[in-house]
């Protein structure tokens, strides 16, 4: 078994948001095609994965480092022993030649959108759903389940809208959502209170509703709202200040007794040891956010759990960021804490198709082969353009 | 005064050697070019820069993102408020617009060698060396000096190579070289212990000796090491571990008594404020290699250096990595500790050119405008290429 072509495209995210930082009306995303020689019904085997939302596309670093190392590797060295199977850790670590430690940023998702691809590829070549494949590999039962999951948005409207935050959030509360996640920090403190309410008067209480401030707090704003937001006991409070200043979020963890939500923005194994060693986290309690797509892939991400596992942390403690179908099998197959959502914002990648079934506040993966990302009408385009 | 374009293109580097951990073989540079309307001798003002040495070229970053925010900006939006120079923290801000925090990797490489070329481009507005702009602008002295150099290089040979480590510390020795560094990690301690005799016979004593890691040591191989090499009295050991592996570092810096050197693969203030507060590095003793053209140009790195001095370290403990006309810049115009240089290696980005005078371990710039890179023989054709 070899791979005989690896494909990869940038991807325009459709959507003209803002959260309290960054426009997203620039973000794209790759998406990469692993074509094998192994046939099913006179087809090659191919798996597709995505380097998820919310940064940018990796053509450059895909074609000029990544897609070279794995197509000059020989077959049999990305091979399990058997032959039968690809072994991630092995195409990781091919991708990964010659690379030095640390800046663990753009070459991340470049490596995080095709090591996931192996694993599209292994189910398929298992004719299974992902998260079996993710599970029976790291020991786990392969059995179906649904994932928590919680609508992420809650968008800044200038006033007068025709839309609000409210109808936003009643339009989440319809497609079966029952805990939502919006953004803070993009207005005054007062401003912010006031949206607050207005999205509880939607999700009924603060256990239902989350805050994100995108990382754009220093410590006195940030202390300001751990004083303002503490009464509401929300669901918790996201990326307080930058991702990398562990010293604010032990702070932050040292004020507010609310959950704390941090780790999108962080896409290396010493990174988040640095969270775990730095940053006050507290077990049992406050959650992380790697998103596998963002940072290596897969095999990087177990190896980030076993790191939290090792410091006494749950994995019901995780929750990766995304709000995409690979990360729902990776929520379920992994047994994690849940998953996000982004109901129809960030397409062609963002949301479940319907099968997925979402309802109760829960979503399932369907039981198509790999991460049934041809299941997804959107993606229908960008896959048969691969396919080519 | 506006930019009519901007240039980049990726350069090989020349060489095949390599360090305890990575070949250097595929390693590849962005040079970029900033063109502008200004008129010097009937040609336009050209401002030239490079992404330093020992990673990679960022073309998909540059092409994809970072050029086409700045040909998108308002020419005045470029500009110091009299509007004749360019303000390169302006640049910075432009080239990273919708950036998210944190990833810390390959796009700082990328907007490094764009803000950089802008100080080349000021420099040569002011028809002066860039180290004179450098210093100016932040209220120094800007007067003619030489700065600190080692000789970075002390590779391994096999055993039986017409080349030995000693005749080639003796080559740099023969250049004008009185202190040098040499690769360990990439063999046994014992193998190691044996090398650094050898480049003792050269250097004379331990003060005129780094040794550097690479980033490979775990904490136990980094505790032998430090036992095996205190006597030697070193210069100092660089990059024992991970380059984010602060607690490392710090368990490190508790057990050895000679300096230690870190931070080229550190690429932001965040980092460089982490590995401050929690690496245990020393006041007055141990240094900081943090290398502009890798970490978003000159504006973050004076931030660095601003955090650095914060927190009671002094800017002689700055020693830029890189090894090339850039830093050499960087450090006379910052009055740091002193720079790196390859002799011989690395081209045509490292070395010097004869005007720089290298003699007594120190190696002082000419007063070409800018950087004086159109100086270096080595560069010609990629500058020809990139003027056209």
């Amino acid at each position: 078994m070899r791979i005989t072509d690896i494909r990869e495209r940038t991807v325009p995210l459709d959507g003209n948001i803002a959260n309290a930082l960054i426009s997203f009306a620039e973000h794209t995303v790759s998406m990469v095609a692993v074509v094998t020689d192994e046939m099913r019904n006179g087809k090659p085997v191919v798996g597709y994965a995505f380097d998820s939302i919310g940064r940018f596309a990796q053509g450059g670093i895909l074609r000029e480092r990544i897609l070279l190392r794995l197509r000059s590797a020989k077959p049999a060295s990305l091979l399990t022993p058997d032959g039968k199977r690809f072994d991630p850790a092995k195409v990781l670590a091919t991708a990964m030649r010659n690379e030095k430690p640390g800046g663990h940023g753009d070459r991340a998702a470049a490596a995080g959108a095709v090591e996931l691809a192996f694993w599209d590829l292994n189910a398929k070549l298992d004719d299974e759903p992902a998260y079996a494949t993710i599970a029976r590999h790291h020991g786990r039962p392969a059995v179906a389940a649904s994932a928590d999951v919680y609508a992420a948005g809650g968008y800044y409207y200038p006033p007068g809208s025709t839309q609000t935050l409210h109808d936003e959030l009643a339009s989440y509360r319809d497609l079966g959502f029952d805990a939502f996640k919006m953004k803070i920090g993009g207005a005054s403190l007062s401003h912010d209170l006031a949206r607050i309410e207005e999205a509880l008067s939607v999700a009924g209480s603060g256990e239902h509703l989350a805050v994100d401030a995108n990382g754009r707090f220093g410590l006195d704003e940030a202390m300001s709202y751990v004083e303002a937001i503490s009464p509401y006991a929300l669901r918790w409070f996201e990326e307080v200040g930058d991702p990398l200043d562990f010293d604010l979020n032990r702070r932050v963890a040292e004020a507010y007794a609310g959950p704390i939500a941090t780790g999108e923005n962080l896409f290396s194994v010493p990174d988040v040891t640095n969270l775990v060693r730095f940053g006050g986290m507290r077990r049992g309690r406050d959650l992380f956010q790697m998103d596998p797509g963002l940072a290596y892939g897969l095999t990087e991400y177990v190896r980030m759990l076993t790191v939290l596992e090792q410091h006494g942390f749950n994995r019901a403690q995780a929750y990766p960021h995304g709000g995409h179908l690979i990360n729902l099998h990776v929520a379920v197959g992994l047994g994690l804490g849940g998953c996000e959502a982004y109901p129809g914002v960030f397409q062609p990648f963002g949301g479940y198709p319907a099968g997925c079934a979402l309802g109760g506040g829960k979503v399932r993966p369907t039981d198509a082969p790999g991460f049934g990302l041809e299941e997804k009408p959107e993606l229908r385009q960008v896959i048969a353009e691969l396919r080519c």
